[in-house]
């Protein structure tokens, strides 16, 4: 019995659907891959821009199959009728495929099972255009964070403030400048993260209100090329004024964190085994992970994650075992919060090699030198 | 027997999880409504920031309930244990449920049934906050045309390109003018469309190359805020030059029956009159809806969608049966292609309301006169 994998998903938000497709749309469609055959099912808005850019072997058409199908047609008849016609009569489909449509073709004797791990392996497994592609997205959010700080580096504080050219600078407004400067190079950033002082130590708070002098600043900046559709990430902290000695050994620590991170990355290695040294570093120079008054402080998330079409995909550098293979890009980021010292992550995203791996990252880490 | 209802999703895509919750995540997270309690279960990264920002009844840490359960611990055992210990055993889920994780759950004797319909109907009425959130993205979307429509006010014609301070105006330009302008409004737009002549036949060809003189060019520009996370819409078509009376023609017609299916929208009608209403005009005046040559040609997409936290969301004002109640927002977009002749589309957003609507876009309409 033949089995088609089959999609069914809009291929700007799934991933596997661009993957196979190379295809953008903003609204779910099918796509059905029986044996070495690639098709996709489209509507009459779709149909001719599919017929240009789509990397499949057949496109067809959504409204024919409808007709041919007659009264009563539902997605799950056009699926159905797709796999029959190429001699399957049971699909594989990601852990994601929408359950209400499963259930719908399962109740036509389609059987439908859901892939366990990742639908098509070789993404985990950068080609040479895929990481130029994640490398342009990373140089434009390079020059994204250059001009936020260069913005910081010509402020002066007064008080308990920062200013430039008279304006307070706030989270607001650094953001502001990433994400206008990516867009103008075409990449598109969310939720990008300009948190200070204990704002910081939430590692998801995308920051609010002015930046505080003498206090950490964390910036992760995470956009997605508007051309290539892959991601890049980053993470830097800095200080505008004087850093406390207790940030100093906190920056200290989480740099050492991340080098041995970095050091441990090769082909081969469990991504477990990674935030395992990362965590030792920490052990071993005193810093707790605990709850304290109802939140976390320390290092309380894993060490990366896979960096592509998706911004958080395999292999996870965490936890969990995650076998890194010679291809893969990932994210070291160790990071340390205490609430009332500060929050420090630093984050580079590194291509796995043979024998190690390779930086993909060339912006320098300075907590005080804002020259950078 | 009680029934939970069960969300796994990121309220960064998904919708409905971020109306239930008003709390944006990036990765998936489970939240279990039951009876009239909210649940949201975050791991230790999210858990801070959800405590001061989801508008839940509990936050349910995801590392001791991984904790209480043991070894071999899944998000399935998880959401089973909350729903069992809310004295449920059966869940109702949104159609777009995960089917990895919904097999799971049966696994487990927990009934996991598909809602039909919207999973929350009440999405579809929008509050006076929600109107005024999609009127402000809406505002930021028409000073985002008005400055791509001054440059190409301002540039010149020569040859069969046009010029803008020596540079070749291009798709490419216009839309990062677009886009950045949004953004420094806190708006991001993903595939803006600016499609000149031929381009614009193929209503979501998203546009390459130089702006061609004398030609219809569709400017669709639909971002979402930041700062609300909801959605705006419009579309406006223009000629940098002078319009042939076949394009003159075409504009009349299209605008003719956008006005035919505005007039038509009010509360208790069907989505699909308003369609059909739009689709007369369109017959009467002799224009033709084919396939020539592989491809569409006509009026072959829908009147209009809703749009609230998704760009097309319920009601639909298309061939199928969509009730249109007052408070919902809908945008009405007919538009004709014709290749060798031009793209026209005019879109704007109405709320529906109970003697007809009210039009949420103040962008003029107009084809030559770039003076707007």
């Amino acid at each position: 019995m033949k089995t088609a994998k089959v999609i069914y998903a809009a291929s700007e938000t799934d991933a596997n659907l661009f993957y196979a497709t190379k295809f953008l749309v903003g609204d779910p469609v099918a796509y059905i891959e029986a044996g070495r055959r690639k098709m996709l099912v489209l509507n009459d808005l779709e149909i001719g821009r599919g017929r240009d850019e789509a990397d499949v072997d057949e496109i067809l058409s959504l409204s024919e199959l409808t007709k041919s199908i007659g009264k009563g047609c539902t997605m799950a008849h056009v699926i159905e009728k797709v796999v029959r016609a190429n001699g399957a009569s049971s699909c594989t489909v990601p852990g994601s495929f929408p359950l209400e449509l499963a259930d719908q073709i399962r109740a036509r004797k389609i059987k439908v099972e859901s892939q366990v791990g990742p639908f098509y392996p070789q993404r985990l497994l950068k080609t040479t255009p895929e990481i130029r592609a994640i490398e342009a997205a990373q140089r434009a959010t390079e020059d994204a964070v250059h001009a936020a700080l260069d913005v910081l580096r010509k402020s002066k504080i007064r008080g308990h403030k920062i200013y430039h050219r008279g304006e307070v600078v706030t989270s607001e407004l650094l953001k502001r400048i990433i994400n206008v400067s990516l867009m103008e190079r075409n990449c598109i950033a969310k939720n990008t993260i300009v948190a200070s002082g204990d704002q910081g130590c939430d590692p998801h708070n995308r920051g609010t209100g002015p930046i505080k002098p003498d206090q950490t600043l964390i910036l992760d900046v995470f956009p997605r090329s508007g051309d290539s559709h892959y991601f890049a990430d980053q993470t830097r902290t800095v200080v505008k004024g004087k850093a406390t000695p207790a940030v100093k050994r906190l920056y200290a620590a989480v740099l050492e964190a991340q080098e041995v991170g970095i050091a441990a990355v090769r082909h081969g290695v469990n991504g477990r085994t990674v935030h395992e040294e990362v965590k030792k570093v920490f052990d071993r120079l005193g810093y707790k992970t605990e709850p304290r008054h109802g939140k976390m402080v320390g290092f309380f998330h894993g060490t990366g994650h896979g960096v592509g079409l998706d911004i958080h995909e395999a292999p996870s550098v965490g936890s969990r075992d995650s076998l890194l293979e010679a291809g893969a890009v990932v994210t070291v980021e160790p990071g340390l919060y205490y609430f009332g010292v500060g929050g420090v992550r630093i984050e580079d995203m590194v291509l796995v090699t043979r024998t190690g791996c390779r930086n993909l990252t060339k912006f320098p880490k300075a907590l005080e030198d804002l020259e950078l």
